[in-house]
């Protein structure tokens, strides 16, 4: 499944990568894209939210929840 | 005691407050200061390199060692 996530602070490739790997150190198998445009993260393979805000929040950015 | 280590791929502000906010994750009372130009992160109060290490690697920023 699919689900788009807002997430506030990132403003370049840098902060996209660190992003991603941060998603993927706690779901290897997930599939991660960034819109560095509109502050969204598409995750795909994850089903607890928490997860995700968990990665977020470590790697520094700000996890603002899901965008329905 | 103060030790500065080589970290790349940070490339904007966003990226210098992800790996202090993943170092100070955890080690709260470790004071963090990265140099954007050199690569170098500057941290005070964490006596284990792989500590830094692993919060770098986390927040997906790439960790090459300590500079003397």
């Amino acid at each position: 499944m699919e689900k788009t996530y807002k997430v506030e602070g990132m403003t370049c490739g840098g902060c996209v990568q660190s992003v991603e790997k941060a998603i993927n150190a706690v779901a290897p198998a997930a599939t991660v894209k960034v819109d560095l445009e509109n502050n969204h993260v598409t995750v795909t393979g994850i089903e607890d939210d928490n997860l995700v805000a968990q990665a977020v929040e470590n790697a520094g950015f700000d996890y603002e929840g899901p965008v329905f």
